[in-house]
């Protein structure tokens, strides 16, 4: 075989790879928007015969072959192909473990698991979830070792969405951010609270779409190339670096609530639009970390959209939006209102102080779970204690409870660390950028391209080019939590007079 | 090799030429609906390459092997399996003829077209589209040469949209439709009109989508099996027979408009939804040509939904959404109304008489232009010709003129004269119905139940599992296209009091 011809076949692999991906992205974008509701079987037909093929093409013997090839002729390739063919590898070497008929079917199981999941949440009803949530935990156990037979299960996971962490990392992250925030939050508690009454004043979706719309414009989302949604759980999907959508979800008495999840996904979004062109259609295309990608989608929510500046720049703008319901409000009012620390049930709508906390909950239960230290009948259990214990919150019903998040439903267990992870990146990313730009300035005008522009140059642009730590370190320096603590025990000292 | 294990490749597949099909479908449904406007490229390439992989598993020497083997031991199969394997056998030994990229380049074309489709129409710009139409119409008479090289380009084509058919056939048809519906629509020229001014007073988007939900609880629709969209053409895409989606487009100084495209689709939705569980992921589901298919639709529409009897039975309801509008209007106004003859520009926009003259004057250009007889470049001013001489109107402009319809952008030439002979079929259907059951209690009652059944019984349920002629002879008997015309002179002899 010749280089160049092995280069083609290299080609057309990641098109096609792409192609089953936008084929599923679509289906699923499709199950979570327009379907008609009882329609979920024909569709786990196509979405597990699409990730067989997808799965058979990657484990092909000649797919193996071909990255061998040009493994050998490295030499002769170019930076990019090197490194598509690296990433093809470790996929290869990991799906080859994994047996076919197992692929498909936990791929029809998290089509039918998502499903259940919203039945139950909506009654409540956790013995309705539990059998598809035994069957998901016990295919992440097995998967794991597939993944990696030398490491613990739960770090086998964990090393799928950020490469490179484990439960060592994370429980001494976490470990300093329980001993920093912990007291912080308890001061806050006995501090005079903020009134954030005015948003939940009534809010009518009308006004609130077009509120998003003005969001979108105000952090360069181009339209042409990103659309917004409404689902229940906002969420990112994207196609290619011309094609993103974002979802988000109305509450009529709460308009924060959309405000920031626009904000969050289109953070997502900024990420995958500003990658580059030659990605595209290849494996190195699309962020490369769940922890990478929350970084962004965070950065933008509260680092620079719970900033004061920002605030500032944008309030006038909302009161024209909501003459009614934010007359008698002010920039400052509004700067401490979404900023309010409030211990509270759930995660998505939790504060940007108390939200780690949130994802600590989650790690330990999914620890215990994979770890097999915990049967999943006892999950509402313990996670009603550690509500009570980390939160001081007693949790009602298995709907504000367990059952909230999409994650598990989805098969994805090892991914909420990374909201936690993503938001100590961002805070050290913001200590970087101020020493080289001055970002203050333009976002207090309502200007968000420079800090965008900074994002790009230093993360979006790369896609999955450099390796997660590569990144990170780009944009970061050495990891060091402290400074995520520091971040926020500045910005709540002051918000809280403390 | 067993039987069985031939039996198992057999279903696996079906399976997957379902999948590529659904992925597809969710593909083109997204950029018809929710996509971003600047996307079509990323697109173009998971099209592509899905099509490409599915003409591959179709035409790969293994796929001819195992049906030849099946074939030859066609005495083990059930009757379904033998049909299946004919209808594979059918597509195989057509598909091989089609050179793989060529088949690619083809699907990347049709999406690109009808990007180029919608811009040249909304500027009215024919020479924009142009180079994409004559890029189509010389890969369709391509086509047809791999379809059938016995055959006439364009028989070649028709026979892909309804088995049988061919010129020949179609000019006998097309003439008998010419010499009694041409003179009957001159005769009601010189009648007195009718009336139908209340339909274009304004009727808000809001409440037709709610008299869209009432329709389609009138059909016998269940939600829970198909939504109902809004794209700027209507369509019907189905999945399965347990996920149909329909579309419409509002039009506020309209009533009438969306209201039978609802119904129309509707029609194309109960076809899908009544095709039996047991051939469902196999090449028998799906309705089995486009002339069945839009016989369905079109007697849901005109011979159904356009009888006194269903417009005396909706009326009183079609009142409760619109008291403004229609208080001062009676039953029986609005059943003349919405069977107001009037020669017009619009395709989708004309009445049940004049339409056969619109699909007829599309069939004539068709022909020339796959015959090689007639230029794109020429295409408007033929267009506008036949249009002054069938129909007495003068095209103004292309947007009303050759660039109104979206088929020839999806590639599809030879479709047109399905809608007509669709009427036709339809016609006799009734003629059979009326002597099976009591057609007219029911549905002046509002009750399509009765109607529904019937068509269920002899067309539905069958999917693709009988041939299209045999469908044809099961529900309408020998074809007879005076049956068709000699309905349409009853109804409208009376309806013009001629």
């Amino acid at each position: 075989m010749e280089v160049k011809e092995a280069l083609g076949q290299l080609d057309l692999l990641q098109k096609k790879l792409y192609a089953y991906n936008a084929a599923s992205s679509s289906l699923y974008l499709d199950s979570v928007t327009v379907a008609p509701k009882d329609t979920a079987e024909g569709r786990g037909v196509a979405l597990g015969i699409l990730a067989g093929e997808s799965q058979k093409l990657l484990t092909d013997e000649k797919t193996g072959e071909l990255l061998s090839f040009l493994q050998e002729h490295r030499g002769e390739l170019s930076e990019i192909e090197r490194r598509e063919v690296e990433e093809l590898q470790r996929s290869y070497r990991q799906l080859v473990q994994i047996p076919a008929d197992e692929y498909m079917e936990y791929a029809m199981l998290t089509n039918e698991a998502s499903d259940v999941w919203h039945k139950a949440k909506e009654t409540s009803d956790f013995e309705l979830f539990r059998p598809v949530l035994e069957r998901l935990v016990a295919f992440n156990r097995k998967f794991a070792g597939y993944y990696d037979k030398e490491k613990k299960p739960y770090d086998a996971l964990l090393n799928e969405y950020e490469r490179g962490t484990d439960m060592e990392f994370l429980d001494a992250f976490f470990g300093e951010v329980r001993e920093k925030l912990v007291p912080l939050i308890e001061k806050i508690g006995q501090a005079e609270q903020i009134d954030d009454s005015f948003l939940h004043r009534h809010y009518p979706v009308e006004s609130q779409r077009r509120f998003s719309d003005y969001l979108m414009e105000v952090m360069g989302l181009d339209r042409g190339h990103c659309t917004i949604g409404e689902t229940e759980h906002p969420f990112t999907l994207e196609f290619n670096n011309q094609d993103v959508r974002i979802t988000t979800n109305y509450k009529e008495d709460s308009v924060a609530d959309s405000m920031y999840s626009v904000i969050h996904e289109g953070g997502h979004a900024k990420y995958e639009l500003g990658i580059r062109d030659e990605f595209q259609y290849t494996v190195l295309a699309g962020g490369v970390s769940m922890g990478v990608h929350e970084s962004q989608s965070r950065f933008y929510e509260n680092i620079i959209g719970r900033s004061r500046a920002f605030v500032e720049a944008i309030f006038p703008k909302m009161q024209e939006f909501f003459p009614e319901q934010l007359g008698d409000v002010t920039a400052e009012q509004m700067y401490r209102a979404v900023n309010k620390v409030q211990p509270s049930l759930i995660r998505t709508e939790s504060d940007e102080l108390t939200y780690s906390l949130h994802v600590m909950i989650r790690y330990e239960i999914e620890k215990q779970l994979i770890g097999g230290t915990l049967e999943v009948k006892d999950v509402p259990k313990v996670w009603n204690r550690l509500y009570k214990e980390y939160l001081g919150v007693d949790v009602p019903d298995d709907k504000h409870g367990c059952l909230q998040d999409s994650h598990w439903s989805g098969g994805s267990f090892g991914y909420f660390p990374s909201y936690a992870l993503g938001s100590a990146y961002g805070a050290q990313m913001l200590q970087n950028m101020e020493k080289d730009i001055d970002v203050w300035g333009p976002v207090s005008k309502g200007d968000l391209s420079v800090v965008s522009g900074w994002l790009k140059d230093k993360v979006h642009q790369y896609g999955s080019f450099l390796e997660p730590a590569d990144v990170v370190k780009n944009a970061c320096g050495t990891f060091d939590p402290s400074v995520y603590t520091d971040y926020l025990t500045k910005k709540y000292t002051e918000l809280y007079r403390l």
